[in-house]
């Protein structure tokens, strides 16, 4: 063992740690309280494994599953940003490259350049596993919000075409999956929970 | 689509939900809070993937990472059971096999059994993707209880024979990590955090 490279990646690993203290602005199933970044990332893990027979291409499963597992571990630095906060949205990428920097720098160079790439091709939004990963991120929190009676679209005034918007991309990684998002966007503008404008 | 098969999955997906609100004794390596199922199990998958060079044979990534994401989610009915409590422990096995019935039975049944037996594969701890995972299983608790100086061992009493135990199944998916974790368990035993008999 290269005494040198592990403590590397101990390092990273708790460092990795301090993403179970980022929250989001999703609540859980029971609307108990918000979801944090790595539950989120877990449950996308999952969701994966379970979905990708409806994958509009062949994905690699265990890469697939690993950009989902750290898609998020640079809001460490950077925050979360709402999916629906204008403001914020316009520095994420800056931020965002800042932390994968320094988060991923922590690693052994190899392991460093892996996953560096596996964040930029997760924000490229190209390959059949970062489509896929999408959908999976769009398609998460909205199970949780219609199951919690859409409280954290009505807390923050979410409107249909803020919400379409985001939705739109569903498709590009599962045209099925992107269908079943816009019937469970139908359903809960008809209930008044998102505004219908 | 098969509709009734993918809300199968939906319902599944949404019932693991509920893993997010089971607690462990372990708290986070701040010690700021107890850490619940579904963030050690992402912690784990991330572990697995990184860590995997040291594995003493090969495993499957994708298969080894989901047992991973999965193999806690029987807590959902059976709770956690301490590592060191000795009475609930007699019940245990019991106890999750009746909760994997249950809670794998939501999904359509192709996928129930794939993941009943992917269950069974980690609790029967032969197969080369077991013993990993059950080194990941032993090796993240004792890297965030070394982090957040020893509070859960030190507040449980914990006995060196009580985590030697534990620890020496360790070496069984990686011997380099066998030793790196025997070597963390005696610098806690030096400093008292463990209590030597």
């Amino acid at each position: 063992m290269d005494k040198e490279r592990f403590e590397k990646q101990i390092k990273f690993i708790l460092e990795a740690d301090k993403e179970k203290s980022i929250f989001r602005q999703t609540h859980l199933s029971d609307g108990s309280r918000q979801e944090n970044d790595a539950e989120h990332a877990w449950h996308m893990a999952i969701m994966i494994y379970l979905l990708k027979e409806y994958s509009n291409r062949e994905i690699d499963l265990g890469k697939a599953m690993m950009m989902a597992l750290i898609h998020d571990i640079v809001e460490i630095d950077a925050g979360d940003t709402y999916a629906y906060d204008e403001e914020n949205l316009k520095t994420q990428k800056e931020r965002e490259e800042k932390a994968a920097e320094r988060i991923f720098g922590i690693l052994p160079d190899d392991q460093c350049d892996e996953l560096k790439s596996l964040f930029r091709e997760f924000e490229e939004f190209e390959t059949p596993e970062s489509r896929f990963v999408h959908a999976m991120d769009n398609l998460q929190p909205l199970l949780l919000n219609d199951a919690n009676n859409g409280g954290d679209w009505r807390s923050h005034n979410v409107k249909r075409s803020q919400i379409t918007k985001r939705q739109s991309t569903t498709a590009l990684g599962s045209e099925e999956i992107g269908n079943y998002a816009m019937d469970l966007v139908k359903k809960n503008i008809n209930n008044g929970n998102i505004i219908d404008e």
